[in-house]
């Protein structure tokens, strides 16, 4: 274990958060982080408890939200922390979902792109998935009308029943997702949430409202950017549509995360607000099920607990 | 000549507007104006003088910028205006150009969409023609680093001496389109007002600066969008860079016109704004006017003499 210099703790992990933007930041390329090298820690958020403080800011017993990467044991500083985790709002691994980064993604990207009126149809493409399960359930707070699309019938069912989807299918099992997503969508759509782009993506952008609104939240089922792979040209429905199509990331927005956390926070005491979570044991699990998650795996956050 | 029914009023057009919408009205697809059926007057704005009204709002003489399409003679009512020309301003025909919608499509995609900051970096893709000649003016004035592609060299050099840009290129005569837009813009494109789509654009994006604005206000560079043409995939791009992709039709913001008009006239009564007008004479060299444009033959405004 190094030593602690001035201005630096140690937190000892309890939960690690597998998410998809961490298979872009193993690629060479650039990105909106900059590359993991090979032989570095895998970057990634975790939940820890801090076991030992030379930082005036942070205490030993303290349980933190951070960048505190795969491994059992990370010392750093006070710039790696996202939040400071309340345990009597929710439990710790909550931190890494519905109060993490996805929870957040899911109120922000609604809110600053989004900018959801009551009524409107809200499509998202990983309905199940972190980020999904938990805009579904905000967007029908809203007074919205969000309908999902997800990649098994049991997830169909728990986007139904638990995350607040008026409507979802599963796109694997459809002949014709155009023709299946335009009956999903009577009134065509106002917001696409999309974390997938790909076929996906070229299925639902044709059925975009006047005014529409397309939310760049990720591109899980494209694995490989460089080269750009192809797709049909959305230029002129974009022109004739005057859609907006833009890119979010949630760490634009590190100032907002108490307020937004707040939110969350509240809606889960009262009951508004449900989350999935599958917990994996140990470390050595990790690759296998960020590798799980562009498979269509998980349901809900696929968090490690160490 | 029909006969003239209740607040109706007849114009007899001076000057006929060609604009490269004009090639998408009359698709047979979906656009965000009903196609013009086979048989029908084709749609187009033109500049006119009233000869003879039954509508209390409009005098014989007055002339107005309207709907009065590519025909010497127009039988219409008020809803057919967008403008109502005052010649003390400018000469008729520039109210078909840089006082019509070139011009107020130019100021308002810039600042709507494209939100200029004082020292940005302005990439127009259509750098000499009827908006762009405009746009690049209007982002000198706003103290932004215009940089125009266009098809000429003789149209690079209107570019540079005449309508504002720091520098301009000829996409035509590039070896290596995407280097020498590198070189053109070293520090990165913040706004991009497309006008092309197509090669042009994939070779634009590329460099679009995180937060960039990509304002789709025309698709010239493709003649046929059913079904639409292949193309690199932009959605990791539009992720990463957070960049925003939207849409403008300048008929969404009619309200604004007499604002953005003064605004226009007051540079062009300063000498801050200057325009070119190509005018040809005689409604029948119309329908190759408007082919021409899509060949990238005129410097300015295309516009008919009658």
């Amino acid at each position: 274990m190094p030593a602690l210099a001035d201005n630096q703790f140690l937190v000892r992990n309890l939960y690690l958060s597998i998410d998809p933007a961490q298979r872009g930041w193993v690629n060479e390329d650039a990105n909106y982080a900059n590359p993991v090298a090979i032989g570095d820690v895998m970057r990634s958020l975790a939940v820890g408890v801090v076991e030992e403080s030379r930082c005036s800011s942070v205490e030993a017993g303290e349980v933190l939200y951070g960048w505190f990467g795969w491994q059992t044991f990370c010392v750093t500083d006070s710039s790696a922390i996202l939040n400071r985790i309340d345990t009597e709002l929710a439990p710790a691994s909550a931190f890494l979902s519905v109060l993490g980064i996805n929870g957040i993604s899911a109120y922000l990207a609604l809110e600053l792109i989004g900018q959801p009126q009551a009524g409107e149809t809200i499509l998202v493409s990983t309905a199940a998935g972190a980020l999904g399960s938990i805009a579904g359930q905000i967007a029908a707070i809203q007074g919205c009308n969000p309908v999902g699309l997800t990649g098994s019938d049991d997830k169909v069912d728990a986007c139904q029943t638990r995350f607040g989807y008026r409507r979802a299918i599963n796109y694997k099992t459809s002949n014709n997702l155009r023709n299946d997503i335009a009956e999903l969508c009577p009134e065509g759509i106002d917001i696409f949430l999309d974390n997938t782009s790909g076929d996906i993506a070229d299925a639902v952008v044709p059925r975009m409202n006047v005014g529409g609104r397309v939310i760049q939240c990720g591109t899980a089922a494209v694995p490989v950017w460089f080269p750009p792979p192809m797709g049909p040209r959305r230029d002129r429905e974009i022109l004739t549509k005057r859609l907006r199509h833009e890119g979010f990331v949630v760490f634009d927005h590190l100032a907002q995360f108490p307020r937004v956390i707040r939110q969350l926070a509240e809606w889960l005491a009262t009951g508004q607000l449900t989350y999935d979570e599958e917990i994996e044991q140990g470390l050595e699990r990790a690759p296998a099920a960020l590798e799980g998650l562009y498979q269509g795996e998980n349901r809900g956050k696929k968090i490690i607990k160490l």
